[in-house]
């Protein structure tokens, strides 16, 4: 078992009607000018903006708006952020969304409260030495950014697509009522199921022992949010579904599912962010997408871990040996994919992989060969590359 | 299920020599003068104590210290802990201990940053403005005080044991190592396990529906709990055996194992602390004597949650009726106390009761008529006596 800290600091507000405390977590935080930060219409239209508007101005609180986030989010309108909060002396950033706002919340935190390029800390050429206090309404369950030290940002120059972590940006509060998340397209429902799970599969899929206590929650929560995922694609408004998936979606990412591991490998997000840079597809599908791929590409380095996955997991009986447990709870996971209608192959997202694109995705995923992904077993750019292959379908 | 907050802001710095760090800890409070808290000689004589002060002269924070704390930690202590907090300009306590010490110094933290009698807190006449901010050095995985909310004091002035609760008293850190647990004796060990298990199984006892997540943290929780305090009865060096229940301590009291519950039933823990005042008993070996006896006092009330027990937790097989399954469980339950030594009544923990005892413990518990404890089935004073008297042995 390896040493861990853990450190949520999320103040979680949760359950019907919670919205309505908004002004309040707010007023708490004692701050004086407040940047609302959101995506596209589906806010407004819902009526959800302005209940939060009213409940900022009942607690005399100031604000200014900044909308237009994007799913993948954009540097472009980072910048835009944190001029705004400089011009506007803003304080404290609530972010109203899922986690591609929330993330680019804390980027314009990031900007806002230090010097230079905000996108120097992504290229990880600096470190953070603050960020403006977050608060979260939430309404996507997926990224789990609500509870995380995490934000991943795409810079159109290029479209790289990266990601910079801190606790300083740990979100103060998390305002999260699954009420807000029924509106939610299938395809959208699922994509988020699968973005919850692959936080705890990341995490889980690692080289060293383990500690018992997290992988118990682990597994627990993977075989909730596939019970609940499977309701939710016939029963989108089940209260009870949207509520254990919100909230597993926090406990995913929040560092719950880390504990005592060495961190786990996060290849797949790796390979799939370069995806969702080149091609802007749902985070969550394109996970579906690659994970298979990589997985049959590392089993061998770990076949008891995948061994113990398919059957605590995915339910599949024991076979004689674990690389055959293995195989078989990677073709299940595949299959439960299917069943959220969720791609399992690149193609199935309706992109025609070249080439030469996947050997831009390859490079672009290495750094350009400065970097290997991956603790099961490290990639190379080559590795990359047979990946983006098998996936290609 | 039921709507909830979550507020858990302890960093938690877990494993091998981080006791080391804590300096530097404290230092990142950005605090003046620090009180060093602690109990009897066992950190004196272990040389950890000698090892936080080089550790705070590391990072040139200055201290005084007080020693002294006891199980059931007392008033008259934290009167003093306040007058020297005050005279000295104290502005942080570090708790170095287990629970009482812990307690002790949440209760000295309220008295210095409010003023009047300290005492009106836990009597519930008052409520705490503010704490001192806490940190912890854990030796003890019991209490889980080190990341929860709540606080345990008892008043020599009648022996009354009161607890109260607050965010303000949330430990701004934790530090645990797991092998400074290992020299525990056995029975302080076993009754911290059943401690842990306990503030879990108040929680999972609940009269409204639940969550899934919830429930499945908690049910495995208590499963690795027990699986790991056997293993501590022949190996009391066992670092993962170690680590797995200290870990499992602070899980089962920062409030994820209640997410989504209405709260929890607590009504053993209640009843416990009356025994606790009035014979000064191990807290968890009074938690054990007095359960089964609550249980079987209780459970038609919610037979179904007590089948669940049995079958998830206990691994008994299901009846044709969930009351048969229910009794089946709380008697595996009581067969594993006596696997760790643990009373399963009050007379094993050599207590004879009398009839006026157990009249006076019920009439303190229900604060003289004034008050029910419990929710699966709210007790009234007569109710805690028969529960007492069925406790007896």
């Amino acid at each position: 078992m390896e040493n861990f800290q853990y450190y949520t600091p999320t103040k979680v507000v949760f359950g019907k009607g919670t919205e309505d405390q908004t002004g309040q977590l707010v007023a708490e935080q004692g701050c004086r000018k407040v940047l609302v930060h959101y995506g596209s219409g589906s806010v407004v239209r819902s009526g959800l903006l302005e209940r939060i508007y009213r409940s900022l101005d009942k607690a005399d609180i100031p604000y200014v708006s900044l909308g237009g986030v994007v799913p993948n989010p954009r540097l472009s309108l980072v910048y835009e952020g944190i001029e705004l909060c400089r011009k506007e002396n803003v304080d404290f950033i609530l972010a109203v969304g899922g986690g591609s706002v929330i993330d680019s919340a804390k980027a314009i935190g990031y900007g806002a409260a230090n010097d230079g390029d905000v996108w120097d800390f992504y290229e990880k050429k600096r470190t953070a030495q603050g960020c403006l206090p977050i608060g979260v309404v939430l309404t996507i369950a997926a990224a789990g950014s609500e509870m995380s030290d995490s934000s991943v940002i795409t810079n159109e120059n290029g479209w790289l697509k990266r990601g910079y972590s801190s606790n300083y940006a740990r979100a103060r509060f998390a305002v999260m009522n699954p009420e807000l998340t029924m509106t939610l397209p299938k395809y959208q429902t699922a994509s988020g199921c699968v973005d919850i799970m692959m936080h705890t599969m990341e995490r889980y899929f690692n080289r060293c022992d383990n500690m018992e206590m997290t992988d118990g929650i682990s597994e627990h929560l993977l075989r909730t949010v596939m019970k609940n995922a499977e309701i939710l694609m016939s029963e989108p408004d089940d209260y009870n579904a949207r509520a254990e998936v919100m909230w597993a979606g926090s406990l995913s990412h929040n560092g719950l599912t880390g504990c005592g591991t060495d961190g786990g490998d996060w290849a797949s997000h790796q390979l799939e962010h370069e995806l969702g840079g080149m091609f802007d597809v749902a985070h969550g599908a394109g996970l579906a997408a690659v994970w298979g791929s990589w997985a049959r590409y590392v089993m061998d380095a770990a076949p008891k871990r995948f061994a113990k996955f398919a059957v605590n997991v995915m339910g599949v009986a024991p076979e004689s040996d674990d690389t055959m447990t293995a195989v078989k709870g990677i073709e299940a996971m595949e299959e439960f994919y299917r069943t959220l209608d969720m791609p399992v192959s690149i193609r199935d997202m309706g992109i025609e992989l070249s080439e030469e694109q996947m050997r831009e995705l390859a490079e672009k995923c290495s750094h350009f060969g400065k970097r290997t992904i991956g603790c099961i077993r490290k990639l190379d750019t080559e590795d990359m590359y047979q990946i983006y292959r098998a996936a290609r379908g």
